[in-house]
């Protein structure tokens, strides 16, 4: 396998993009913040389908983690995420540093209201605007034709996609599916600080979402999938269940206490000890 | 004269550009919000000796006005505005609705801290937030080479060259110097609200930025020139003032007490009625 390029600079990474485009190519874009896993590299697949020329970042960016949350500690192994990325077809690795990317005087702060509010956004306040600022950036930095994100993060998903609308960004999001391991817990880069023990609770959370939407599309009423959902994660050894909903699948609104009227998605955070874990899946409705 | 084109469509703004730039043009943005005097026909000027396809976008950003203050009441003369566009040598009118720049489902706002708190930022909390949002969206819009804004609004014109280096959007912004009346008064498309009578009070503020360049140029202390500017303000019949600095000509940051250690920029604003003028100047430190 040949060594990929690393550009650590905004103008190294245009000067890339800019050689890729004067050949015809196409330019995907793979956002991660490194410590990759298979779910990572599917993206990188996928953007290898829809593009010629697949750039991958890998930033952890301060932005999006709270004070109280594990910034420093998050996992960081770049020489190997370097050869994963080559041995999945990428093309290039951008991985700036943070006064790359925010240079002293940076001050711009970029915020959607609305789907970044419930869910993910109740429980971290200001770690959706820390997404939609880097995201944003990367984009425009990079002008893509596509960008890949993950479903794993689903709320983000939709933040982005709204975010791209508002701004006029000319590039498509795409989302790619969650990867899990064989007894159903979505990877994750943060599933490396579970305990022995506690990964042996976590593919409980995936399990209850299952039955939780065949529940659902059997014509189980919402309100109480959601609490018995919760009561489930607790009984399997989950020491904090954040949220356990049905939500619309675009704007993330409440769905009716009632049974299901229309498709959902399940969506899910809890807590292993400091480990915060979440995942969803969609739910269809009842059958007419 | 031949009629300019008008576009009115993010999409259809986009073909034109694309049109000029396949021809190797380089593409100027002036945006104004219609109303035009010779101050924004200025910027037209500016923008032909450095590029060959200047667009001037016609749009009235009611993001950047609070409830209370004059959106509904701006004034708006379209086919004027145009002709005059024309004369000054624009090549393409961008003029979108409301709906066009912020459809139905519209999210995102754009802050940009430090430079947009201060002076106009603490009488109207939101309006930097409006302008960042809607610049920020017309230049990924047109994505020009160029950017005029006049320094009659030189808060706007650093925040958006801090909005514009944060995201790093690939314009570069450009400042124009204030046009002014013969009595000194900045042009405004506020001044058509003054009566007569206010319309002489008017270019008080003008000469008494003048008078206070030149004090703190001999050596006076900041806070007495500031008290006294503000003093002379009311004395020739403004009705209020919102301030009278001296401050930092980069980041708008305070200057001490004392005589100016560095050059400084003065900025003003003050009411006539319930038309609120701004107007601004720059001032040389004493010599060593």
């Amino acid at each position: 396998m040949n060594p990929i390029p690393i550009v650590r600079t905004p103008a190294a990474l245009r000067e890339k993009v800019s050689q890729a485009r004067s050949t015809g190519a196409r330019i995907a874009l793979t956002p991660t913040m490194g410590a990759l896993h298979r779910g990572h590299l599917s993206l990188v697949e996928i953007a290898g389908a829809r593009a010629e020329f697949t750039i991958a970042s890998v930033f952890v960016n301060p932005l999006q983690f709270a004070p109280s949350e594990d910034f420093a500690a998050y996992p960081r192994n770049e020489a190997h995420d370097v050869a994963q990325l080559a041995s999945a077809g990428c093309h290039c690795v951008y991985a700036p540093t943070v006064e790359a990317i925010y240079p002293a005087g940076f001050s711009t702060t970029i915020n959607v209201a609305g789907v970044s509010a419930a869910l993910e956004g109740g429980v971290r306040p200001s770690h959706f605007s820390g997404v939609a600022t880097v995201v944003a950036k990367l984009l425009i930095q990079t002008n893509p034709h596509v960008a890949i994100f993950g479903e794993k993060d689903y709320q983000q998903l939709l933040v982005i996609r709204r975010l791209a609308i508002d701004l006029d960004l000319s590039t498509e999001v795409v989302a790619a599916p969650i990867v899990r391991e064989a007894d159903g817990l979505a990877l994750s880069s943060r599933n490396s600080y579970l305990t022995d023990q506690q990964r042996q609770i976590a593919p409980a959370l995936h399990r209850t979402l299952v039955w939780a939407a065949e529940d659902l599309s059997k014509g189980a009423a919402v309100a109480e999938t959601e609490a018995e959902g919760t009561g489930r994660l607790r009984d399997a050894g989950f020491d904090n269940v954040d949220y356990f909903e049905a939500r619309d699948p675009l704007d993330l609104g409440r769905m009716g206490p009632g049974p299901l009227a229309r498709p959902a998605r399940l969506l899910a955070a809890a807590r292993l000890g400091r480990t915060r874990l979440i995942d969803n899946l969609a739910c269809e409705s009842p059958r007419a």
